[in-house]
């Protein structure tokens, strides 16, 4: 399903998936209404309507949407988790504190699933990215030019049954595997982090400096909430997997966000590796 | 079983342990001789019959061990895994350079059964040392004076299940967990670098700053030869734990060594956190 003739809110964090996504929006005929987080999303959305709110503004959030009588949210964008200690919340907020407070306690799914209710009982319809922009989300094949080989093939497959085993616990949207012996694994730190860490650990796994090996995987956790916390790469991600020697990027087809495809495939292109959805369980 | 009246040689990595271990199997009534890796192993290993290799030098280690008439052989201490391009092996080396090279190969336990295997080959008996130094292992129950409270034993239960979903894979030590909430997961980076990482990630799954809150806890992975790749623990650790404003460590009963036992509880005791033995699956 994809939406138009509608007015769409969306509220950004940092990076390029909210402005090509308020683009995709407006491309299919909706009217968007962007609001930015401060210190978070990238100044590129003010070239749609648009206002910025602080973290802990929920009240604000919540009148600019109704005056812009938008009926549909997007959440879209990477956010750092602010410090509660140093948020300061609004009167909008503090009616709903109880909520918010309930939403520290407990892993990624919980409290993301908690944010999804919190604006649906706001009377929003909350949107994946996916629903309005199927051009963003990684189709099965190799994106670029390069092809995983047999080696890279294992370690896909070694690091997709890590996956699945953490999938359970709502931990674990990424890892490195590099001829069959796992790197890293991503908690909380996020992928860039990881691929940094990965990057100084090059020596495990591989009998050569120089020689492309490893592969970093990324899959939804399970029961991951789609139309909030979809997984996403994008240049940045590469430009970590190269940093980090690996041979390629795999990623789960339909179930995971490509920021800035075309850049992420030239640079890609350019250093040797392969981008490859694969459909996973 | 313990060992009395053997002549042990002792591969010696980093840290406090090689020298604990040489000082319980004298205590019972061993012959010890130390070989030190260079630039891994302490300089504390001189106290006992000692000498020196480098990495590569499996000739030379094989050659002096058969000098000392040592039968029986334990690897400990913590190794920064050499980079095998710059490692100039000696001849007694080259001859074992297809095993040392299928080494490369595969996750820890993979690598670490071959490292038995060969030096069995050679005729010595792979030792662990638990198996000569029942005081290094960790007992069940509280190490100190603080104890685990509800909200760290749910995070202990959360954590514990974690390392059992990745056991089977080959991957994953250590893990922290606040309040219930994945923080980071240890591959081959180890715990101290897990440590450093989560404390730079404190605002995940915490209400309150400068709040101790979130467990660290360790256990082998299924299949992990404890002669050779026991987990470890120590006043390192207690100050990784501190610094990412953990409430304590949970260690796995009878199968985790401790280093330096009364400086670690010394320093947790001073701080407030906890170390606790647990009977784990």
């Amino acid at each position: 399903m994809t939406l138009s003739n509608q007015r769409i809110a969306i509220l950004a964090g940092g990076g390029a998936l909210p402005n090509a996504v308020a683009q995709s929006a407006t491309r299919m005929g909706n009217f968007v209404h962007i609001i930015g987080i401060e210190g978070e999303a990238d100044s590129s959305i003010e070239e749609h309507s648009h206002c910025w709110i602080k973290w802990g503004e929920l009240g604000r959030l919540l009148k600019n949407i109704e005056a812009e009588k938008c009926s549909e949210l997007i959440i879209i964008g990477s956010v750092t988790r602010p410090d509660l200690s140093e948020v300061r919340f609004d009167f909008g907020a503090l009616k709903h504190l109880p909520t918010i407070l309930g939403l520290t306690i407990g892993g990624d799914n919980t409290v993301l699933s908690g944010v999804v209710k919190l604006f649906e009982s706001n009377g929003l319809n909350v949107r994946g990215a996916h629903e309005l922009a199927p051009d963003l989300v990684a189709p099965v094949g190799c994106l670029g030019r390069h092809q995983p080989d047999e080696m890279a093939l294992k370690d896909i497959e070694r690091a997709g049954k890590l996956l699945d085993a953490l999938a359970p616990l709502d931990a674990g949207q990424g890892v490195v595997v590099t001829h069959e012996h796992v790197i890293a694994i991503e908690a909380v730190e996020g992928t860039d982090a990881m691929l940094t860490r990965a990057a100084g650990l090059q020596q495990w796994g591989r009998s050569k400096k120089n020689t492309k090996a490893g592969v970093l995987v990324k899959k939804p956790k399970l029961g991951q909430d789609m139309r909030i916390d979809m997984p996403a790469i994008g240049p940045k991600t590469i430009q970590g997997a190269i940093a980090a020697g690996l041979s390629g990027v795999a990623i789960s087809a339909g179930n995971v966000l490509l920021a800035d495809r075309d850049e992420m495939i030239r640079r890609a292109d350019d250093a040797g590796l392969f981008i490859v959805g694969i459909e996973m369980s």
